[in-house]
C-alpha cells in the first residue's frame, strides 16, 4: 500500500532526497564519517553550506550581492522575538496583519519586547475566513509591515503582495518556496523549514543585507541578526544535518523546475481536492475562494462523527494525518511540495468514494 | 581501514546507534513514514520523548518529581542568555567561574543582560592550564555560580563540584554524561548535544522544577524555562530527528553501564594518551594533571611544522580530526563516549611510532 502523509509539519519529504540519506548516512562523501558526525568546521560542511545557501537564492531569484540566507533554529516562534528585536529600531512601532493563528502569535510575542508599539492594521478575526485587505495610505511610521503568507490552519494565502512604502517581513512558513512571490518584495522572510524544505529544527531567514548594519550590536549573539550573518550562520554549531537535508530538497526543486513550477503542480493538486468540496456537496471549506491556500485545505463534512469515520478510514487506506487542527476540528489536507499528484489524485478519490457511501449519514 | 574520528563536536557517534539510524530511516516503527516526517504531535514522538527524558534523569540519577528535562534549540550559546534571563531575578549579580574560553563566552553573553551584575569570582587565565579553585565564605548575594565543567579547548576539567551555599548551573556541554558528578547538586544543568548525545541541533536542560515557578512570566516564549516546559519542550516543533538519535544514544548508554562506566572507561581511553604524553618527552600536554580532562585532550610536539605532519600522517591513518583549536594550536584527541577503547588505542600506537619515526626532527 502507498502511504501519502497530508501533515502540516513536520510533513513528507520527497522520495529520492530520503533514499538518498540513507543510502549516504553511514559515510558522507567517502569521509568514513556520518553526516551526524561531520563537523561544522570541515570542508564538507562549508561547501554544502555555500551550495544551500546559492541554490535557495538562486530559486528565489534574488542576488547574494543584496541578500543574506541564515540558517538558523528555534523556529518561526523564535523569529516571532527576533524581528522586533532586529528591525523595529526608528519608530518603535510595528504592523501586522491578523490573518490567523499565527499571525496572532507573532502578534502576542512582539508585544512582550518592551516599549515596542504594536499595532494591527488589517484583520480577518475571528473566522479568518478571508485574508485581510490591506490598504495604506500616506507615510507609515512603522518599522516593518509583518505578513503570513499562509494560514495553515484556517486553510487561506496571500495572493498578491500589498503595496507598501515600509519594509516589509513575512513569516512563509507554510507556503515556502510552494508558491511563487516576488521575493525581492520582502525585506526579511523567515520560514521554519518543517513543512517545505528539511526536517524540523532547520529555521531559515533570508534578509536585505542593507538592514544588517542599521540592527542593534548589543543583542544576544544568537538572537542577533548581524552577529549570525558576520559569521556566516556558524557563530556556534548549527544544525547540520537539517542543513545538509535542505541542501538536497533544494536540488531536488531545481529538478522540478523552480518556485513557479512547483506553484503550478501545487495549484493542480489543491484544485483536486477544492473541486471535489465544490462539486459534491458532502464536504465544506469555509474559505472565500480567491483566498484559498495551495498547500493547507481544511474541509469538514458537518459532521463531526462522520468527520471522525473519514480520517479512521482513510487512515486505514494509506492516506494519513488528515485530522484537522485542534482549532478547526474536521479534516485537512496539508499539500506541501512534496506531495505528489498522485498522492492528491489518491486523496481526492477516496473523497469521492467515501462521499458515496456515506451519503445517507449527512 | 578503520576510521576513528577525534572532532571535538559535532563528533563521533555509537556505530550500533548510526546503523540503526540508517535501518529505519523510511520507515520508522513500521508507520511508512520515516522519522524526519513524524509529527511532534505523534504518539510516536510522544513516547520517544517521554523515553528520552526518563532515560536521561535515569542516567543522571535524579527524579521526575524534583527535575525538568527539555530539549532545546540554539545550542549552549542561547543557554549564555537564557540563564541569566531566567534565574537572575533576586539579587541580579551573578557568579562565574573562569576556566577557559567557554566560560568567558558564557560571561560575555551574560554581560549584554541590561541590569545584571556579572562577577568573575575565580579564574585561571590567562594560561587556563588549571581548573581554578572556588571557595565561598560567608552568605553569597549572588543568584548562581556558573561553572563550565569542562573545557573543550584547553583540556581541563572539574573533578569535585564546590561547597557553595547558592544555586549551581553548570555549563556540562564537552562532559556530559562522560564524567560522573552528583548531578542532584546542580539546579540547572545545560548542554549542547552534538558531543556526548546526538547530531547537532539538540539542547538539553535540565532544571529544578522548584526553581521554574519563581522565573519571570513575561519572557518570549523560546526563552522562557517556564514556558517550554509548560508544553514539555513542545511550544512549537522541537527536534524531533535529533531527539530520536539522542534517545537511541541514551539506550546505548544505559547497556554500557551508565555514567559511572563509561566514566571510568573515558579513564582508561584517556590514560592512555596521557602516559605517552608524559613517558615519552616527545610530546606535551600543559594541564596540570590532577585538573586534566577526560575528554579533550590537547597535545602538541613542540614544533609547529612536526605538528603539522602529525595530523596529515594521522589523517591518512584515519585518525581524523586531531588538529587543535586555533586558540592552541597543536593537536587535540577529543575521546567522547562514543570513541571505543581501540580508537584510544590506535592513537597511542600511532603516536608511540610517530615518535620514534620522528625523534631526530624535534
Amino acid at each position: 500500500m502507498t502511504i501519502y502523509n497530508f501533515a502540516a509539519g513536520p510533513a513528507t519529504l520527497p522520495d529520492q532526497v530520503l533514499a538518498q540519506v540513507q543510502a549516504e548516512l553511514t559515510n558522507y562523501q567517502g569521509t568514513g564519517l556520518s553526516i551526524l558526525e561531520i563537523s561544522h568546521r570541515s570542508v564538507q560542511f562549508t561547501t554544502l553550506l555555500a551550495q544551500a545557501k546559492q541554490l535557495l537564492l538562486q530559486l528565489m531569484n534574488l542576488t547574494e550581492r543584496e541578500y543574506e540566507v541564515l540558517f538558523l533554529q528555534g523556529g518561526a516562534t523564535l523569529q516571532f522575538t527576533m524581528v522586533p528585536l532586529n528591525l523595529a529600531n526608528k519608530f518603535h512601532r510595528v504592523a501586522f496583519v491578523n490573518s490567523g493563528h499565527w499571525a496572532e502569535r507573532a502578534m502576542a510575542e512582539a508585544k512582550l519586547i518592551p516599549d515596542l508599539a504594536v499595532e494591527e492594521i488589517a484583520t480577518s478575526a475571528p473566522q479568518f475566513n478571508h485574508f485581510p485587505t490591506v490598504e495604506f495610505t500616506g507615510p507609515a511610521q512603522y518599522d516593518y509591515l509583518h505578513l503570513t503568507t499562509n494560514n495553515t490552519i484556517f486553510g487561506t494565502s496571500l495572493k498578491q503582495l500589498p503595496a507598501a512604502n515600509l519594509p516589509l517581513v513575512g513569516d512563509l512558513s507554510s507556503n515556502f518556496l510552494a508558491q511563487d512571490y516576488p521575493f525581492d518584495h520582502f525585506d526579511l522572510i523567515y520560514a521554519g523549514a518543517q513543512k517545505n524544505l528539511a526536517p524540523a529544527g532547520l529555521t531559515v531567514v533570508v534578509v536585505k543585507k542593507s538592514l544588517l548594519s542599521q540592527m542593534p550590536t548589543a543583542l544576544p549573539a544568537m538572537l542577533s541578526y548581524r552577529k549570525l550573518a558576520a559569521k556566516d550562520s556558524t557563530l556556534n554549531t548549527p544544525p547540520v544535518f537539517q542543513i545538509y537535508v535542505a541542501k538536497l530538497v533544494l536540488e531536488w526543486l531545481v529538478s522540478q523546475g523552480g518556485v513557479s513550477a512547483m506553484e503550478a503542480i501545487n495549484r493542480q493538486k489543491a484544485q483536486l481536492i477544492y473541486e471535489v468540496i465544490d462539486q459534491t456537496n458532502f464536504y465544506h471549506n469555509p474559505v472565500r475562494p480567491a483566498d484559498r491556500s495551495l498547500t493547507n485545505i481544511p474541509f469538514t463534512t458537518g459532521n463531526s462523527a462522520l468527520d471522525q469515520t473519514f480520517i479512521t478510514t482513510a487512515e486505514q487506506a494509506g492516506l494519513k494525518n488528515l485530522k484537522g487542527h485542534r482549532l478547526t476540528g474536521g479534516m485537512r489536507a496539508s499539500l506541501y511540495n512534496a506531495m505528489p499528484l498522485a498522492g492528491a489524485v489518491a486523496l481526492r478519490d477516496f473523497m469521492l468514494q467515501f462521499a458515496k457511501d456515506h451519503a445517507e449519514e449527512k
